[in-house]
């Protein structure tokens, strides 16, 4: 196994740092290995906001449901779809390009570019012995976030990404078993037998959790998601990313 | 700097492979390591299709405009957005997860975790000395390559990615200039400022194709951008996306 692969297998987020900031090298090596990702047709449909000073990121963290490793941390990145250079480039070369821009199917695009970049960004810290853990919970509250970080329209915060030194290490999770993510030709689905490598991994998970719990927790995958998705969550963004300008047509 | 990120700095889409295909172990070693990358809220929102056969190839070449390295490669995955397993959990939890599992925000969590797991995917097949190239071509007929695949409601194929034994070297295409895509603390766009840095990149862009053509080319970047946004394309996605019970509320 080379490193890259044992890098990519030893991902674990890691939510508690040292209170010790990025260096500026470090930050920049960071970015750039995020621009070297692939991007469709080299639309390049992102900014990356970094956030040293704390009393934003304390903010942040409230914003993001009081998560104490927002605030606490090497370095905050906040990872946005961008198409307001496109706008830039519309006024530049005089051509109307709002109906590309505000497509469902150019949302799609800037959301896969971030979140290819964002990877990257990713391994590049855990190579670097940096820890990271991505923060969806920065979509609670996107319109104060959105403020705080004076984002122009056709521009959204997708998800932060906390980095730094680790203070803390966490277990790795187990994923779903390979054959019930990974198909080969074709996907062609039975039900049955969808629900039974299920049971299976919740068996899994279960005693993952009995074992580092002590026997507090023995929660199921299955009962986990439908918990959390019986309570939807972010209803608000159908609204906002189209106000945003994204998603409309 | 270290193997990670000189694999990261070192991308480029390759698009001529030869006819030789990726053994198991490959296979295996770049699904897991796709699934090793992070996932909001341990979701789990994707599913890859690996696909071998010739003639299945041929068709996706086809669809995805004639790109002949869809069908020429070493083994081509699609990656596809997915919450069918999600339905059969309502199903085997009892409960009604459709308001969620149709919102925006899911349609956005699916999207990135795919993304994120396909990076590492590439990520995994470059540092095997494989080469890699997302297939965005993918798109543009989402409900042939649906029927081709087998797809069940709530799975959306979101891009494809060949990956083989390189038969020729691509150059890398420069990026934007790193603080026209990093800002630290707020993004405050100033849209002069803007202007002269967009300026600035398309000479750059500009020289990058004119050494490569001899001459024959010498597009700008803010060019390329307008004449492809000016041209909107896949504009059936709101519909199709919404008709496969994503993005509805």
């Amino acid at each position: 196994m080379n490193s890259v692969i044992e890098t990519i297998l030893n991902h674990r987020s890691i939510r508690k740092y040292e209170d010790k900031p990025l260096s500026e090298e470090q930050i920049q090596t960071i970015v750039e290995s995020a621009q070297a990702a692939s991007t469709s047709s080299y639309i390049q449909a992102y900014s990356i906001i970094g956030v040293k000073d704390k009393e934003t990121k304390r903010k942040l963290a409230q914003l993001a449901g009081n998560q104490p490793y927002v605030e606490t941390n090497g370095h905050f990145f906040v990872f946005c779809a961008d198409f307001h250079r496109h706008d830039v480039i519309a006024e530049m070369e005089k051509k109307d390009l709002s109906t590309a821009l505000e497509s469902t199917e150019q949302f799609m695009v800037a959301i896969i570019d971030v979140a290819l970049a964002a990877q990257n960004a990713t391994l590049a810290a855990e190579s670097m012995g940096l820890g990271a853990c991505y923060i969806g919970g920065l979509r609670n509250e996107l319109e104060e976030v959105s403020k705080l970080l004076k984002l122009p329209h056709h521009v959204i915060p997708l998800f932060g990404l906390t980095v730094g030194h680790p203070a803390g290490i966490t277990d790795k999770k187990p994923r779903l078993p390979f054959k019930h993510v990974y198909h080969e030709e074709t996907y062609e689905p039975n039900d049955e037998q969808t629900k039974k490598e299920l049971t299976a991994y919740n068996e899994e998970i279960s005693a993952y959790y009995n074992e580092r719990t002590n026997g507090k927790r023995q929660d199921t995958w299955t009962g986990q998601m439908a918990e959390m998705l019986s309570n939807p969550k972010r209803m608000y963004m159908k609204e906002f990313v189209e106000k945003q300008g994204f998603n409309k047509k």
